[in-house]
């Protein structure tokens, strides 16, 4: 590529005044940014401005690709059929340990970079490290093996994947820029398309949980993701869930992996059930393994989904025999129903705050989660509880952040004479 | 103060979204700035979001009387009816040298710090210079005593009056944050705070040579201004001039002081002796002088505006005797109509840029100025021409700028038919 003769300032101005960038002009912007030749102060003045201003879709995928690139691109291209998931964030969303057995079991190959993150509870690296045993770092060799021989393999984020993203999302922090649209999706994005994945579905959650508050806003994050993945050559499918309350009843990282296990079992709570089933369907879809619902029905009844669970969890060192007794910490508090009538909100951040003041999640990067801590809810939006019925156990390990967390779940609650409807997946098949 | 415990993200994420600064916080986030704490990129977000959402007239002045107490302010209080003007820069703006001896004959003192400035010809300070013998550095001592006993002094800056300001402009110039309200408004108004005067008048250049191109604009910085004054219990008025044709007929150092001196014995260009007279009006009203323009006009008419200055020249060490014969540079070129008709365009902004290649003024802080040469304009908008009358004399010492030069003051002129109406003062009175 020729080398840009446009000044950082010019671009910056560009931006300012609503224009579009031109893609060889944004690309040698970031890439002088990512050199040190052009300084943060200039990338923050730039940050604010596309706050403002927005990008195109041309844009924002090269703003990706450049993010992409900035490190290691697994290449799974010897794999059959890879898939990815990415969720938004959510509570209780343990949708990752039921997708990635079912989805291997369906004939598609999940091998995938997992960060630990910050949040409520763990990532799903931090779940998994609940089973006594199971090991997330692997050489590249153990990695592409497992994967080609289990179909699922998830080792902790050795490699530096996508590594200017992370270096741009801390100017973002510092600089009040990090609420925006392309600037998110091209976040996100920029990890998958460094993962490897030919086909990925989206997780888009929606409500008072997440970071998307309404539809029409979750609706725009999606296209604009699915529009980068598009440009990357990648096939994306995005579904828009609902986060006004937990999925599922576990929140925490050992009662999740429980849970999940229930669910791969052909059990479990049924809005974890759907909303696995659906992302599943979408993204075997996307990658040519179209798969009717009746038969992804049945690798979970029929065992077939737990089966390859196992030989997974086996396959990187865990304990299979201690799968269905996790420890859990020994300090139980039942929280009850204050009164009568049907539960009618459960606000799934004051939930997830509530099991990270217990322990299971983490503040700062470095921190460690306890995987036995968390909040197991006995009631969900619509069901009736009479005064003194219990709607959650805290598991604890006594301390401190008890009586924080209890008000927090107590928060959560609203008793009312009827509950509004709390559907689950409010769109799917977005492409 | 107590000090502030809002974290600079939280500022930028306050003005981000609309809202408007608690003072104390704004003040601790530019003073943290100015001691390093806070660092450019959070600052150049910050200014970016300014530039979106605007201030405040209380955020504006507030970033003003920062700006302006980041170094020396000068103490003019022991003087009488202490008066300053600002323009926001013309091409063949000589009002500074003929307004000072104006004012101080009706009783006023104009004691100023002036900049050499970029610009098309040098500042008020150059000028000057093209005087043998003037001196612009003065101790303070000399400083107030020939204010106080002349009426006038106009010193180079050589105390660090709003250095703040110039570091802030930096980084604006950087991050292309340069065009915003109220950021022009605080700048300008930092350096008129700083500078001590009771009673301010702004002449704001409306037009294509300007940088408010339409009165709109204009009326929006002159309040912006006005209200800063009110804050910090200044007298201000403020004036909107066009910038459509040039000011006077002279465009370069020495030629600009020759007409300055026509204009203070009571001759000279109509549109300059009518701006000095409106501002003049203004800002002694504005001071508690009150002056009537027939009044004001017998001064230049009678000579006591013209013995003022040679005083003031003389106080300066200026040879008076050389007044009437300031070197011009030697070489002449005319340049003539291509056709007859009414001249109807004279673009501000080509003859300033024709003065400038031909050496007038400055690109980098730090070059000299040529003070003989410039551009003598014969005629103005309205003028009737024939094809090869002379509407221009290039001053110049040869060389290379005078094609470039000449095809400038070509390119300024358009003759037609009729010329629209160029009134030159749209505004007065803004207070």
């Amino acid at each position: 590529m020729a080398p840009t003769t446009v000044r950082p300032v010019d671009i910056i101005l560009h931006k300012r005044h609503g224009g579009e960038h031109d893609p060889a002009e944004l690309r040698a912007f970031l890439q002088d940014y990512l050199s040190g030749d052009v300084p943060d102060y200039q990338v923050a003045a730039w940050l604010m401005a596309v706050c403002w201003r927005g990008m195109s879709d041309r844009e924002t995928a090269g703003l990706t690709d450049v993010l992409a690139r900035s490190g290691d691109v697994l290449d799974l291209a010897d794999l059959p059929h890879t898939v990815d998931k990415h969720s938004t964030g959510g509570v209780g969303d343990k949708t990752s340990l039921v997708l990635a057995p079912l989805l291997a079991a369906a004939g598609a190959t999940v091998a995938k970079m997992s960060g630990r993150g910050l949040g409520h509870t763990g990532g799903t690296v931090d779940k998994l490290e609940s089973i006594p045993g199971f090991r997330t770092a692997l050489s590249q060799d153990a990695f592409l093996r497992q994967a080609r021989e289990v179909g699922i393999v998830v080792a902790g984020q050795s490699r530096d994947l996508a590594p200017a993203d992370g270096l741009l999302y801390a100017l973002r922090d510092a600089t009040g820029t990090v609420e925006s649209l392309p600037l998110i999706a091209s976040s996100i994005m920029s990890k998958k398309l460094a993962g490897g994945a030919e086909s990925i579905v989206l997780d888009v959650k929606v409500g008072s949980g997440a970071f998307m508050k309404t539809p029409s806003e979750a609706r725009g994050l999606a296209e604009t993701m699915i529009a980068i993945g598009c440009h990357a050559g990648r096939n994306v499918r995005a579904v828009l869930s609902s986060m006004a309350q937990p999925l599922g009843r576990a929140v925490g990282n050992a009662l999740e992996v429980r849970e999940a296990i229930t669910c791969l079992r052909g059990g479990g709570p049924e809005d974890l059930r759907e909303l696995c089933l659906t992302l599943a369907e979408q993204v075997l879809d996307a990658s040519g393994l179209g798969t009717p619902r009746g038969r992804l029905e049945e690798l979970l009844a029929g065992g077939h989904a737990y089966e390859r669970f196992e030989r997974w969890i086996a396959a990187q060192g865990g304990d299979v025999s201690a799968l269905d007794e996790l420890e859990l910490a020994p300090g139980r508090e039942l929280v009850r129903a204050g009164s009568g009538g049907v539960l009618a909100q459960l606000d799934a951040l004051a939930v997830g705050r509530a099991a990270n003041l217990l322990g299971a999640g983490r503040t700062r990067k470095g921190e460690s989660v306890d995987a036995g801590v968390g909040v197991l809810l006995h009631a969900k939006i619509g069901d009736a509880v009479a005064a003194g019925d219990p709607v959650a156990t805290l598991y604890h390990r006594g301390g401190h952040g008890l009586d924080d967390a209890r008000a927090s779940v107590l928060s959560a609650l609203r008793i009312a004479d009827a509950a509004p409807a709390a559907p689950l997946v409010l769109e799917t098949g977005l492409r």
